[in-house]
């Protein structure tokens, strides 16, 4: 498989783990010692305990996404759109990423930014 | 107006830049020495003179764009994706792209990424 459908198929298993809900099935498809900066601008989270622990919290929120539009796959790079819903304690968050990701050759990622920033969520009382 | 709001103002001004087909309104969205990497992993274009000529390149070829979704906008940063229609001399191309910028205090573009790569093209005769 060549380098781009590799990074689609991680791309896929992304939006399958979140589907499934399982913070192992996002880890499993890091690097070792691959980043994570999510939203820009915030402290990057690294290690596979660093990361279960994000994906973990993300999770527990029973966060959903949704592509949006296709990945966009150039190089060892990709940024894909999509909308996320988010169960806090007592409202609903809704908002709209572009995730963009490094990979390394085995379609592994290496780095994630997420960008959404404050213009990008709106709430819902539950 | 915050840097949000002036990072937006440009990502409107991308846009309305290509709708009027002005190369010199877009290169006027950009910091001196900025740079220029579309797609990503092709030579970096940088200075005023290297982003005329590449924009005007677009421009002949009757570039135009359409945003698919919200600006992400975040810190210094943004990510918006768009769908691109190109005429070359005998074919349409059609492409879905996201930018990946950077910006200064004022709102000028910094850096320029474009994403979008083999998977993202499609081809009608005309």
């Amino acid at each position: 498989m060549d380098l781009k459908n590799k990074i689609q198929t991680t791309v896929d298993g992304y939006f399958d783990a979140f589907d499934k809900g399982s913070a192992e099935a996002v880890v499993a498809l890091f690097a070792e010692d691959a980043t994570v900066e999510d939203p820009v601008g915030s402290k990057v989270r690294t290690g596979a305990e660093g990361l279960l622990k994000f994906y973990s919290g993300a999770m527990s929120m029973q966060c959903k996404i949704t592509p949006t539009g296709p990945a966009r796959i150039v190089e060892n790079e990709a940024a894909f759109p999509f909308h996320g819903v988010v169960q806090l304690p007592d409202k609903v968050m809704e908002f709209d990423c572009i995730d963009v990701m490094t990979f390394n050759d085995d379609g592994k990622i290496l780095t994630m930014r997420a960008f959404w920033g404050p213009g990008n969520t709106s709430y819902t009382a539950k």
